[in-house]
This record gives C-alpha cells, structure tokens and sequence, in this order.
C-alpha cells in the first residue's frame, strides 16, 4: 500500500485527493496547505487523512512514499526538489517547473534518488487521446501532414503566467504524445490587452522534419469556447473535439492522391498542372473509454513505484513541453521570430 | 444603359454574366474566352450577346462602356491595362494582379483615364460583413482587440498560386473593409506537403497598432470545412461563421473588465493580483439581408459608373490586400520572419 | 432557522441534502432511509445530520419543520400523509403521487393541516425556463399556437413506471407553468420494446382551448441524447434546447402575417389562395440566470414556509401533472384514443 | 432513345426537364404548361424543345414515349389517365392522386395498357436513404423498433392541401421504402392556425405488427429548419439528418440487452426488476452517393421503360403513401381517433 502525501489543496488539489483516494492499492494519508480553512475542507471529507500547514510533515513522514505536488507553479522547483531527497516519489502538476534548467535538475536528482518523477499531463490519459495515439501508432493516418488545435474562451486570466503556460500546455503535452516527434523550431506571437498583465491570447507555430507542422491557437477571451484539433495525415484525418459530449474523436478516410502514372498534365490554357485527386471515404467515431483521466493517471503513477516503470509523462515529456514553451515565450517577446531548439538542447 | 463586356467564361464568369444579366441600369453586350465550348455555352443560355474568341473586339466595342475581367489572375493586369486604356471602366475578379507593383500601376491608370477600377472582393457586398461592418463603425464592439478567421477545407489545391492567395484574399478583403486599419507587419508560415506545389496550409499573423492582432489560417488539406471568424473588442465580441444556414453573425454581450477603484489585490498566497472580472450577457443574430452578393457588388459597380463614385472595393483596397499577401509570402519562405509593411509602402 | 428531515438517500436524496444544507434560513436536521451504507455516506460528508433507518424518526422529531420525501413514487403518498399529519411541511419528488385521487387527497390533508405542500418540478426553477415564462407572460409571442417537445436518450429504463411517468412529467410541468392553461383532452401512443415491462417510447398529445396543441415525445431507446423544446406563437418563437452549453434559449422573431387588406388573391392556375406572408428578423439568446435550479427551489420551500406563500409547484401543480399522466397512460392502453379531461375534474 | 413530354413547368417541372435532359437514352421532346411565360424560359434554356399550351399536343406526338406530369395534383388523375390511354408511359409528381380510389384505377389502367407507371418519390433515391435501405436489409439494425421523423420549417403554406399532403409525404414515401411493411392503423392530429385554410402542424402515428411504431411530426409554422429521422433496432440504431452538410446518415452501435441467463432480479427495496443493460458503440456514418436523386430516378424511370421492369416507386408505392394520408386525413378531422387500415384494403 504506497502511501501518498498531497502538498497544496487550491484548485487542483481536491480533485487529486479525491482520485489518489478511490485508486487501489494507495492510500492518502495526509495533505498540506498554508489555508486551515481548506485543511477544515479536507478532514470533513476525509476523516482518516491528517492535515497540515507544514509540508515538512509530509516529507518526514515514514508512512509517506510519494509526494503530490498542487502548488503555483513558481513552487513547484523546490518542493520537488525536496520530496526527491527525502526519498519520496514524487508527481507534480503542469507544467513541471518554470524552466528546463529546473526541469532538467529536476530529471537529474530524481535519477540520482532513483525514485519515480511524473508530470501531470492530465489529457494525454483521456480515453480520446489515448484512441488518437493508438490510431496514429497503427499508421492509420499514413505520413502526418500537421496538428492544429484551437483552445480558447472565456476566461480564467492568470496574473503570473501567459495563455500559453495556462492554456497551450495542455495541447503541447498531447501534440508531444500523440506525434511522437520533436519540433527543431517554434515562432510564437500573442498580445496581452490588458496593460501590465501576461499575453492573454497566443499563437504558436512548431516546426518538425518533414514538412509536418503544428499550430496552437489559445485565447482566453474569445465569446465561446473552442476545444478542437484537427490531425492531417496523408491516409486519414482526425478531428478531435473534447466539447462533444460523446463523439470526441471523428476519423475521415478523406485525403488526396496524386494522379497515378503521371505527374501532371497540359490544361485548357496551357498550363502545366499537377493532377490532385480528392478522396472521401467513411467518417468513424470509435467507441471511447470514459474513465475520468485523473484516475487512469494516478492510477498509472501507483503502478509506475510499484514496478519501476517509467510513466508515460515523465520528466523528459515535461522538459520537452517546457522547452518548447520557453521558446515561444521568447519567440512572443521578439515579435514572432523563430527560435531555434537544438537538436543537443532536446536530449541533453 | 452601361453595356458590359465579360472576359472569361471559366469558373467564376458564368456567375458574374448572370448577375450583370438581371442588374438595372446595365446589360451584357459581349462575353469573350479562348474556347468556343464555353462561348457555345453563353449563346444557349443568353441567345442576345455576342461572343467571340478575340477579347480585342470587347475593347474595340463603342456599346461596351465598362470591362470586367475573369481570367487567370496573371493576366489580370495587361487586360485591365489595356481595357483602360481603351477609355473602359474595369471591374476585376479578386485577387486585382499578383504584385503591389502592377497594382499601382493599375491604380495610377485608371486615374489617368478618369475611369472606375473595382476588384472583386465579394465577400464584403454579403449581408453578413455589411452587417458586422455596421456593427464596429457604430462601435458596439468598443476597442478591437483581435480579429481571428479559420478557411479551411479539403480542396481545390491550385497550381499556380499557394493557399495564401486562393483562399486567405477573401479574409484579407473582409479584415481590411471591417477594421478600417492596416497592419505594420506580417508573418507567415506554410507548408506544401505535394513536392513542388505551392503551400496548401497557412497561418498568417497581421501585426496592428493598440494591440490588435489578426491571425488567418487557411487549409486545402483538412476534413471538414471550417468558414469561422471571431473578432474581439473589449464591449462586444461577434462570431461570423458563414456556413451557418440562418444565423451567421452572433454578437456576444461578453467581455472582461479591470476592478473599478483598485488595479489588484493581494491574494492568499501572497502574490499580487489584478482583478480581472467576466462579464456575460445576451447573445444577438441580427437578421441579415439576403441578396446574393454577386448582385449587390455589380449594383454597385454600375452605380459607381453612373455617379462617378469610388467602390467600396476599389483599387486601393485591392493594394492594401495585395501588399500583405506579397509580404505574407515573403514571410512564409523565410520560415515565419515577421516582415514590416512600412506606411510609405502602404499609402504610396 | 427551518429544521429539515429528508426521507430517502438513493439517487436523487443527496442533491436535495446537498442544497438544503446550503439553503440560508434552513438546516438539514436528519436523514432516513432503508439502507445504512446510505446512511454512513451522509455522515462521512455531513458529521452534524443525524441519520436513521425508521423514518418515524423524522415525524417524531421536534426540531424537523419540515419533510422532503425522495424516495419511489409508489411510497409518496402514506409518507406525505403521516408527515402533514404529524405537523409537518411537506416537499415531494416528482410525481407528486400516482393517482390523481392521492393527489387530490394530499392536497385536503395539506389544506386541513394548514402546512405547505410542494411538489419537485425541478425544470421550472431553472433559469431558462423562468425567462421563457417571462416572454410568455409579457406577450412577446403573442397567443400561442404551440408546444413541441423532444425527450429522448438512451436509459434508464424503469421498471415500475412508463417513459411518460418517468420523462413526460418533466415536460408537463414545464408545459403547465409556461402555458398557464390547461388541456381538455389528451391522446398518447407508446410501445414497450421489452417484454412485461412499460412502454420505452411514447408521444403524447395535449389538445387546448383556441387551437393550441402541445405534443411530448419521449424514448428511453434512443441513439443520441435531446432536450428540445419549440414554442410557437403568432408574434415570435421560442427554441429551448437544454444540451445547449450557453445559449438554451432562442427567441426568434419570426412569423407570418395575413396580407393586409386583402384575405386572397386568384393565383395563376385560377385557383382562390389566401395570401400568407412570412416575416424573418433578428434572434436572441437573453442571458440566463445560471444558479442550480434545486437551490431556487429549496430556498423558494423554505421562502414558502416561512412567509406561508403558495410555491409555484403547489398541491395544485401536480395534479395537474398526474391527471395529464393518468389519462396519457389509459389513452395509450387504448391505442392512442383521445381521452377528454372534464373541467370539473381539473378543477375539483 | 425514349421521347419525353413534360406538362406543367412550375416550382418542379423545371428540375424534372434538367435533369432528363441530361439523361442517356431518352430526350425531351416537347413541354406544355398553361402559361406562355413558362413557355418562353424553356425555348431560351432549351432550343430544341418544343413547347405548346396544349398537353394534348403531346399526347398525340408519336415521338414521345413518356408523359411527366407535373402539375397540381388535383389534377393527376385525369391526365395520366389520358396518357396511358393514348399509350404513354407516365411519371407522376408525388403524391400519385388525392384518393386511393383514383390511385387504384391508375394502376389497373397501366396494368391494362401494359405502361410503366411511376410516381416520384425523389427521397428514395437519395445516396442517403439508398444508403439506410441497404443497412435494414442486411439486418444491420436488427429487429426494427421505431421510425421517429421531424420535417419542419418555416413555410410554404399551401392553400389546397395539409401539411401531411405536402410534407408528411415525402417522410411516408421514405418509410415505406425503408420498413418495407404496412401499418395495420395511423392515429394523426393537427391544426390549422390561419382559419379557413388546411392544417399547418401535424403529428401522425403509425402502428405496425410487431411493437413497430412510426411518427411523423411536420409543420410549417417552426422557427428553425429540421429534417431528422431516428430509426430504432435491436441491434444499432440511425439518426438520418438531411440538413447535415456530409454526414447525413450516422449508424451508432448502441442499444439495450436483457441480462443473460436470468429475467430479472430483487432490488434494494424488494422490488423485482428486469436487468436492462446498455451497450455503446462506435458510430458510424458511411460515404455516400452524391449523385442528384431526381438524375437517378429519371435514369431509372428510363430503364424501366426499357428493360420492363417495375419501378421502385411504382403505382403500389403511391398507392400505400396516399392510403395512409387518406387515413391520417379522417383520423386528424376527427380529434385523433386511429383509423384502422383493414389488411384487404391495402393489398386489392
């Protein structure tokens, strides 16, 4: 029975408790927070777990194996940190940390430490993307042609961050799962129209081998809300909507073929054309798992210290959504230049 | 009575001839093409005007008093050219001609000749645009914030232009008429994914003073169509999606506002906040005209004629459109390097 | 401070707890039901309520005002009865019973006993209904020519009660508020798809005084889920979609018209036609009211209670409900024949 | 090659002369309609048509074959049996005639005259219904439970027939194709808001052996455009929505099972329960055919003169549609009340 220890009980950290609590085989046993008045939240719900203001509790205590971290992202460094050489497991939310340089200590102390490090990229164990990821896996969509997600609404602006650290996040952390590839460059551009405050809608472009590309649109003031990702492969196409209530993933045998046997052609007003052909085929809305990802991920971190395995989001998923993220921010502040990420950058 | 000489029976002319068949005040004296299937075509549906094979003759006819040209768009400008010259009014089929450089040439001789020169940006003569058109001038909007549009669908790969200047010209049209300003600076990106096509996908960024920014993404590769555009002010937002059946234009009563009387606050962990508040209200789909826009856009041409006005598509709304889809070109084959569009250029 | 005793924790009975025990002016005081691994989940969340398996308990207690009965349909009527009895008010699921005698009986003993007798039309308390019953009562749709309503999904299937007791009431109490009228005669079809058990889909007819009509459909054997509603009158309508995640209500102003001065005209092929005219304007989505509807109604039964008003879903209200239910089902026995509702019995 | 005459070119002769125009094996001959007007747009669009205000020009043309009629359908009975009296095969406008009567003496004088004769039930031949046809045979959906269709919009009152004639037809032509069987009673209700004239909302049931039973819901009087059929089976289930631009027929793998091995079981409150499990599936919405429905019927209609064969939509389909509209007609005058269609009656 690992026992799990959950630092910060804001937003996020309900939801953390509430699945660490239902997963067989863990068992929470006690939660920090500087707030007593949600410490009070916490042992109404849960009366066996023990509560404290001092996090330091939770790294001392002997019946703790892993540590869950829940706090503002500017914390997340130095508690993690912590938890690792206190030799607690340890699983923190996204983004794992501000910078790959922190990131990257952060891989490093936890090899040291030989415990687990996980990041919580919640999406990538949907039903949804785990179906995407399958289908791409199998080659169903042929050679990837690009990934263009849509995620905007209204609201939440953040005072400490840019729509791109809150809201594209999530989209590089299932582009990075889904495609499988790294981009060697992004160029990325956004406003903030409220003066003083952090971009609040961003446009992020990723540039792969072989001519594939990525484009990430989030706002957080846009009049509705748009969760939608098209995937374009040379043999199908996905559209991915997480706002539809049960028919998220939708797979079109639809694409082009180049005419067979010649590459071109003589038109009427005499000019060389290539023959493009258009192809359209059956829609398929597979039958999607709707277990709450949360669980399917906690799930996955227990299992990961029970048997040294390696979770799917680890501290190299983290760095490598960090890295692409710190590149754009860079790339917003210069007008929308591409930055370079070096290929020595990446697997460092 | 304004006697009209169509050049071209392709795609797009069998619409304009028809149009400019029913608009009073005016009627179709000629139509010229290189194939006598298509002329063959004209004289079965309007047995009273001519046709020939000689574009020559149109330019040469004392009952043809205005030209409106329909054929590739490298050609547009020497036949326009010559069509002024030949003392005709010219009515162009979008985009005007493929550099800024013809495009003022085209402007500079059509002042010559003290004749009309209009380009077909059909878009903002549909009841939709007129309307979200309206909507900004009257300031409902209040202060623009961005203008977003996504044109996607799969097909028609071109094979002498990229998707840029197939399919984002209308959104350019449409962004230019609506917002009333120019961009300082564009960046593109883009991708052929046919070997030695033009690129089929494209994001282009329109860099505006006071913090507006424009994004376009168009697509000839993806399996749905998409004809959305969201245009954010800080009183009003509108979502403009063209294949909606009824309700194309939906004004959102949304927005933020800054905490009257203080600029933040410190918040529980200590960390200074602005108080940025949401603001939701009614939702509006003011009933839209439904005349074809074809027809109200020769309405307009004719009347310009006859009152020796200047259309609301005129030859220096074609430049402004051109400008940016040459630098948006630019940008896209430096991989994304923002390119300034100084003023001189623009007003020159 | 109102004392309430909640009688039933199975599906519904924890949303009922949950918002009386946030309803200010009130507080949950005890919680019976059958089962005790119920009762140790009320105590998990709620330490200060206390719990029992005999409901006695609750009638007996002198700190209980108040009674909430939440259990199966067949249980409604003794336990309201023994509640008003003992001095309590008394707050019903839906259907109030099932048989209009009960009803009416509940509503004597109500009235003898001098307590407040509510039944849970949950719908009408939401905020798209009460601005529906707004624009109906101001005359914004002018008379009513009628309700059309669509209730289909898949599950849950009951097996003690048709989809009309189980879906239909849903519609009828909606239908009863919004119209404020009520049917002469009802006709109903359905089928039972299961062997044995009670019809799984079902339409349901209500005929109205001056040519209003109002129809339900309602399935538990559908491939999608729908929640529409379309109301029609001669001066606008009415689209209530409750999937809908922002806008549920649309109010189109659009019609026809008699051509005025004239009744008809002799059309081309001789023939006398009257001349009808359509009329198509703006649409509004007016912004909704988004509070929990159980929370309006709890606190609108402690309002009642305190302040001893008549609530909306009186006694009244729910007979009216079952007598449409009671006479649908015999009607559906029948075949479909239409079954008239006497004034007499409508308002006995 | 097959000579056509067409009588009448008003709202659908011109799409009936298009699109025989263009079929292979057969030409239009010759078109009357009572106006001159009418005649002028066909010699324009088609030279070598000949055109008359007499239909009785064509009958006596020995170049046509076939006469289409396409005139009020008050009208069909006396002139297509004129033309199969003079030896012409006859393709009537949907509905065949306004009685069975009138409807069984045209198929016994074509039986008589040895003439193919057709009604035009153009719905039947859309990719989409040819599409849901094939998956009913093939026993894709198992045992059929319901047909559930809404047909409803703004418009076009008609002053000679109800909404049924107009509307409900359409859905009845498609249904008897579909189901393939024959509903032994229908029960309809309706009203007409606009006093003098037919009803302009109508619900109509069908009942069929087996606990199939269909419904039919159309109206002219609604604020928005719908065009949905649900089709229930045992085994998957169709939502066939006309007004989707692509994916008009989606074919979900869901549905209800009885558990296996046992017919029920107690619950928690000793009540006895049949288990009904649920099953969700992919869904599925198959390529369909793009080819214009009124092309593949003229084509067929040709074939069948051809080759002799029966046509899908012959006498006895028409015969079927206008029965149960005859019966539905009387079942909505009086109240509701089902009418019985006696198994004699439906096959003499």
């Amino acid at each position: 029975m690992i026992g799990i220890g959950v630092i910060g009980y804001g937003y996020w950290g309900p939801n953390l408790v509430r699945n660490f609590a239902e997963v067989p085989g863990c068992r929470v046993v006690a939660v920090s927070d500087l707030l007593i008045e949600r410490l009070a939240q916490v042992r109404n719900r849960y009366p066996a777990i023990k509560t404290t203001t001092d996090y330091g509790d939770l790294l001392a205590d002997p019946d703790i194996d892993a540590i869950v971290v829940a706090t503002p992202v500017s914390t997340h460094f130095p508690l993690a940190m912590q938890a690792l050489s206190a030799g607690k497991h340890v699983f923190v939310e996204k983004p794992l940390a501000p910078t790959t340089e922190q990131v990257a200590r952060l891989i490093a102390h936890a090899a040291e430490c030989d415990r687990v490090l996980m990041v919580d990229h919640t999406f990538i164990y949907t039903g949804a993307v785990q179906k995407i990821k399958d289908l791409v896996t199998e080659g169903r969509l042929g050679q990837l042609y690009y990934y263009d997600s849509v995620r905007v609404n209204l609201g939440l602006f953040q005072h400490d961050v840019s729509v791109l650290w809150d809201l594209a996040v999530h989209d590089l952390a299932i582009m990075d799962y889904v495609l499988g590839e790294h981009p060697y460059a992004v160029a990325a551009t956004g406003v903030a129209h409220v003066a003083g405050q952090p971009a609040n809608i961003a446009y992020l472009t990723c540039f792969f081998e072989r001519n594939l590309l990525a484009h990430l649109h989030v706002n957080w003031l846009a009049p509705v809300k748009v969760r939608r990702t098209l995937i374009g492969g040379d043999r199908q196409m996905i559209v991915y909507d997480d706002l539809e209530p049960s028919e998220k993933v939708k797979v079109y045998d639809k694409g082009i073929f180049l005419q067979n046997g010649r590459s071109g052609a003589q038109d009427e007003e005499g000019i060389h054309k290539l023959l493009v052909g258009y192809r359209a085929g059956d829609m398929w809305a597979p039958q999607l798992s709707l277990t709450e990802a949360l669980r399917v991920e906690a799930t996955h971190f227990v299992d990961c210290i029970e048997h040294r395995r390696r979770p799917l989001s680890d501290g190299e998923a983290g760095l490598r959504v960090v890295r692409i993220l710190e590149a754009a921010t860079r790339s917003l502040a210069n007008g929308g230049q591409p930055v370079e990420l070096s290929r020595e950058q990446v697997y460092t």
